[in-house]
């Protein structure tokens, strides 16, 4: 089926800075045009020696062959990595004998192409779980074929080659400076939920031409994505698939940061939380059907985990989504979500709101409620609702997308 | 907006026995009348002395009141009840203070028009969450109107009373023998999930005139709710409201039962059993927007409880019940929420099977795979999907339905 492109697609891609030291080429293995679809598939990123390279991977117990590769690399290279290979059509997800072989028939096609060691290679997949490939070597034999178009990468084709049910390519980059020098973040993303099997598996590439330890890398990697990747939801599906990698080439000259306590590393930490708050912000809006965006902001919680839980089950909830689909201020609702949540909450001192409108405290309605103005908030394609648990001092933000009709065509006719 | 009736409807409300000792009554408070529908939305049901009276209740942190109060009654009655009084329409939940008075001032009528103790009388409300009540005694004042049309009950009407955006009236029942003498047990029950709130709140009464002593009949109540009431799911929102409890009257003449342990309870147990997973599934068959009835059966995890939360993750995935909404045995799907789960599973292990066609084992889609066989498992009303987790000796069974535009319908316009 043809997919309509969410009302939040940008007019263009955005202009990312380069990262000195990364090459890219990207090209087409078919997986597409077997449905009569012309476009690339399969891209090959290359980095150079030093390259510090960590990841984060979904906590599903049948990840794919690709994910269980990536842990084992990243503990074997030390922490180093030099290439990474992706493709889109075919997840790599539950393929058994036949999953490993195929990376290891790539992996060789790698190390022996672009001379780099085999445990500082990567690999991706995304689409349909399950479908073995015609044969190993399938998607090794791409590799040839791209090590000689490698050059400054064009981030958009990368971006592209990767997606799958994406409606726009999502990619964030910025520039910052380290000790006086200028570095550049650019990263890229694919991914119509966060949490979406067979499809739309969420993959993010983010690379750094700083130059910063492994152990210091992985520590930025994890305090940037809980409260941004980590934090979002399109339909509470986690995938087997889940992949996302920084790459911190040292070729900008800034000076090698060995401690995350380094002052010299505020400006550069803030500007990598900005990247990736940019891209979870993207992946929301292009959750499958997607037809607003919403920000569920939980305040007066017992610890950030708590109100991140709330915050998750509303965010999951159909019965929310679909009121927000239709524009329906249902805050009883809200409730709901809050009470199955199980977690601490003090339901007379709680306080929700919509946009800036209260709309409830002391266990009810609160005195001042207006239903045109309660409904008001919910009218535009970007909502806003924030509540206070009245049970502590912490919070967390998370974000989300409605459930239209959209969704439910979507994932009817995907795999046929 | 008009609902359409679910495919799964019966052509007519099934014939209930009669339970030697219950009264009901059912009239229009004007809850529906406001929206211009003519329909009964209240019942009274009074029991004799001595009736023994359980109940179990949502679990939520943001209940009713009249889930509150129901908790605090069975406590202070030691066992007993004499009285339940339900209205359809507004769900008492999330309204303050003006919550609880409207039960202290409906209690009072009951007591005061009923000549029984204020503690064994029972409470439930299903509908909107969060609105008020013109005036305190607003249900109240029904019960003296109630009281002189109180008679054996009319099953159908009492069902009827207390529906909301259900499209069937939903009972069960059964005779059966304690010690040779029969007893009845009849069961009416209301939802269009278990889980769900501002309009299908499940609520569920089960009456017999079986003499069966209030802890035992708690335990039994228990051990028939966990397989089937509790192992159904819509769209995996708990309500706030959810209260489900059986009354023995004792006036059938059957022996007194007062352990768990006597043998002469074996039939009835079952005959209970059977009464909660017929009603369990006609929740499931009503639920909002179905079009297709699913029966999830793990085995071969470590325990009961990990079995039923993998059934559950497969039942409540967004991804799952849209492709079962659209015929597509997308079996990759399972494996993800299988996955995320984050149970203890043996990948290589696990099978899964639609209906009695195996489509995976050994990590990857079995050599015997036929997609026409598995589309044709998928392409009915009833389907079946089995796995073996591989990681140990025990099972369970969940149903739910799937997910189709009629949801998002239902669910967007509710309110409004």
């Amino acid at each position: 089926m043809k997919l309509k492109t969410s009302p939040f697609a940008p007019d263009r891609f955005p202009a990312l800075p380069t990262v000195k030291g990364v090459r890219a080429a990207t090209g087409s293995r078919g997986f597409y045009a077997r449905r009569g679809v012309e476009r690339d598939d399969v891209f090959l990123f290359v980095m150079p020696e030093g390259t510090s390279a960590v990841g984060v991977f979904t906590r599903s117990h049948t990840a794919s062959a690709d994910v269980d590769w990536c842990r084992e690399a990243l503990k074997m290279g030390k922490g180093f990595g030099r290439a990474v290979v992706a493709n889109a059509g075919n997840s790599n997800a539950f393929t058994g004998k036949a999953g490993i072989l195929k990376n290891e028939a790539t992996l060789k096609a790698m190390a022996e192409t672009l001379g780099v060691p085999r445990e500082q290679c990567f690999l991706a997949a995304t689409g349909v779980i399950g479908e073995p490939l015609p044969d190993a070597n399938y998607v090794g034999k791409m590799v040839p074929e791209l090590a000689p178009e490698l050059g400054e990468p064009d981030w958009e084709a990368c971006t592209r080659a990767f997606m799958t049910t994406d409606t726009f390519p999502k990619g964030a980059g910025v520039r910052c400076e380290i000790d006086g020098v200028e570095v550049s973040i650019a990263g890229i993303l694919k991914g119509s939920g966060m949490i979406m099997p067979n499809m739309a598996t969420m993959l993010c590439y983010v690379f750094t031409d700083a130059a910063i330890a492994p152990d210091v890398l992985d520590k930025l990697l994890r305090d940037a994505v809980d409260p941004t990747l980590n934090s979002v939801t399109v339909d509470g599906d986690t995938s087997t698939s889940d992949t996302c990698m920084l790459f911190a080439t040292g070729q900008s000259g800034a000076p090698m940061i060995e401690s995350v306590e380094d002052p010299r590393l505020e400006a550069f930490s803030a500007a990598l939380h900005g990247v990736f708050r940019d891209l979870a912000h993207q992946l929301v809006k292009d959750g499958e059907g997607a037809s607003k965006f919403v920000e569920i902001r939980v305040e007066g919680a017992v610890s950030a985990a708590s109100a991140k839980t709330v915050g998750m089950h509303i965010a999951n909830s159909p019965l929310i989504k679909t009121a927000i689909a239709a524009g329906d201020a249902n805050w009883g609702r809200i409730v709901m979500a809050v009470g199955k949540s199980l977690e601490p909450i003090d339901k007379d001192a709680m306080r929700i709101w919509f946009g800036d409108h209260l709309v409830a405290e002391g266990g009810m309605r609160c005195a001042g409620y207006d239903e045109a103005r309660a409904s008001a908030e919910f009218a535009g394609d970007h909502i806003a609702i924030r509540l206070d648990l009245g049970a502590g001092e912490a919070g967390w933000t998370v974000w989300t997308c409605d459930l239209t009709h959209a969704y439910v065509d979507i994932n009817g006719a995907y795999r046929t």
